[in-house]
């Protein structure tokens, strides 16, 4: 069955009532909902409200603790240290973003690291603040630990995000985003549906050994990083300034979304704010990033390629093309949110919803 | 024939000597000569004393600018844009990551773009200073293109290069140094000397067909990203860093080490300080990166694998033996240099040179 096409402020709509029923202050709930749903409309799928059903168990096992937005541990000029106190992730990252704003705005540069928090979802979303005052942002934060060590079989970190935006004259931002694993689950999971194989390197079986099966991956096994040690070293630094900086917990001390209501995950977010206004006018930064990118998508293109596609361009169209025309949702994830709203007591009425 | 072993001090004497007869002021010829020696000893040879000649055509050429030590365009309390003025790259940058310190250590976070300036050799020399003072840093800066745009055949881009550092209690520092191609450049141009291959993967010929005759990439061939499009992203992060908020030149408007003597590289470099002592005790902080990296050499090892190595400790233990046992420099370079010492008249006295 295809998916759903369902209109953005219905299914942004619904995710709040969900999380306004498991006792989200309102404030938070219209947040939160916001980062799932703006996930599904980017095509971000497995950041959107497929989490619903485990951050609400999360938030009533004690888990993820509503209404917690962070306390100030430690503070200079230009940094600043907040305990989540095992707040929703993504109220806390917005709110370490938002004072990384404001150090940047005053000094040039801030820095926000943050600790006991948890999922925050779609990495990008915390950069549109950023990106809408002129400013350059980068992002981390370590996660559960599900990708072994270089060289080794132990699992002790994850293949962590890198999120990295600036402002663009008369374009999108530039929205890099991206795990530092070789290719995403979700599409390990395609390829062994379809019965494709995946090209070497991608990952492991259980025993360690690479494989190009798909399923041997998933089951089991793991996904190896990009560049081999050259990513692995890339996931350690991202460790280091989510995990080590913050202070928190780091790699394998940090604990699952999933299984384990009542816990905390402990994680720890980055995030640095650089304002291009003390290096020369905001507005020539966002006209030689507009030269940058029209130099990069002038290029020659290689046999069989239609155009030269830079990051977050993908998702940027996707999220148009849902803004019009509704949020592709699968099925099986419509049905567990109508079993969720039964439970918890909400009315779904989404008007998009062909089934 | 194998490499001769030449002692640290006369290996960093001869480059020095050969540096001040090319009319570099002493106090820089001592600093790029250290750089040059290190890089060498720790095994990095395609940022070592292999580059000595180019440095020398391109100063008598007017491209390298010695004596310039950068001025200081804009600054703010956590920032500052240095103009290198076509100087020597390792002079500016040691200078910028000094200033990036000041700043660190006045607000808890520092910045330092670089602009107009030239090749700086090996990333992790610049992150000692840092490390020293307890601090973490993050360094990059923008490269000549040789790389081509993901999906396009025009090349936009160097396979730019990321340090990271951080100080460790009771060990060496954790120092990521690498670069966003599968190899680096100066060693597939090391290959292509000595008649080796490179890995499948590690770039393309001038057609744009896989090869791995170093040779050919480098004459007209070019180097793939690691991860492909994610690798790609970092680099577009790289470069956005280096060369766009530097306001200096990027992309296809960089010009090459080689081939034109005199014109300055227009390179653009990057340098981040944090001070971990803003978040807690700098002590604190040390035992964490320490506990952390013994999380991740404690790991169960895969079959054939000795121990868990993480990144910088290889480079670390050559550097030790080299200063032990001298350091290895291949025939064909000590050819090179004890030509350019005759010609520019500088007597070569190299004690373990077996020759």
């Amino acid at each position: 069955m295809p998916p759903a096409l369902i209109p953005f402020e219905a299914l942004r709509h619904l995710a709040e009532s969900l999380l306004l029923a498991a006792g989200v202050p309102i404030d938070e709930a219209a947040l939160v909902a916001d980062t799932l749903a703006t996930a599904d409309a980017r095509g971000m799928h497995s950041h959107g409200v497929m989490r619903l059903p485990v951050y609400v168990e999360k938030i009533r096992g004690g888990g993820f603790r509503p209404g917690r937005k962070g306390v100030v541990l430690r503070e200079s000029p230009s940094a600043v240290l907040i305990d989540a106190q095992d707040g929703l992730g993504a109220v806390v990252m917005d709110r370490a973003v938002d004072a990384a704003i404001v150090k940047a705005q005053a000094t040039g540069v801030g820095v926000a690291a943050v600790t006991n928090s948890n999922h925050y979802g779609e990495g990008a979303y915390y950069a549109r603040k950023p990106v809408e005052r002129g400013l350059v942002t980068l992002l981390t934060s370590n996660g559960a630990p599900n990708m072994p060590v270089w060289g080794g079989l132990t699992r002790m970190t994850g293949p962590l995000p890198l999120t990295f935006a600036a402002p663009v004259r008369g374009r999108e931002p530039f929205v890099l985003d991206l795990a530092m694993g070789v290719l995403a689950r979700g599409k390990i999971l395609m390829a062994a549906e379809k019965g494709l194989e995946v090209p070497p390197g991608t990952g492991v079986d259980a025993d360690g050994k690479p494989t190009t099966d798909p399923g041997k991956i998933i089951n089991g096994g793991w996904i190896l990083p990009i560049g081999g040690y050259k990513g692995f070293g890339i996931t350690m630094m991202l460790e280091i300034l989510a995990g080590v900086l913050t202070g928190g917990a780091l790699g394998r001390e940090l604990r699952e979304l999933y299984g384990v209501p009542d816990r905390s995950q402990s994680l720890g977010h980055f995030a640095l704010v650089i304002d291009p206004g003390v290096f020369m006018d905001r507005s020539l930064f966002e006209e030689r990033m507009a030269f940058y990118l029209d130099m990069i998508k002038s290029s020659e293109r290689a046999p069989g390629v239609d155009e030269i596609i830079v990051a977050g361009e993908p998702e940027q169209r996707r999220h148009l093309r849902a803004l019009a025309d509704g949020v592709p949702i699968e099925p099986s994830v419509l049905t567990k949110l109508e079993t969720l709203a039964a439970e918890i007591g909400v009315t779904v009425n989404l008007p998009g919803a062909a089934r």
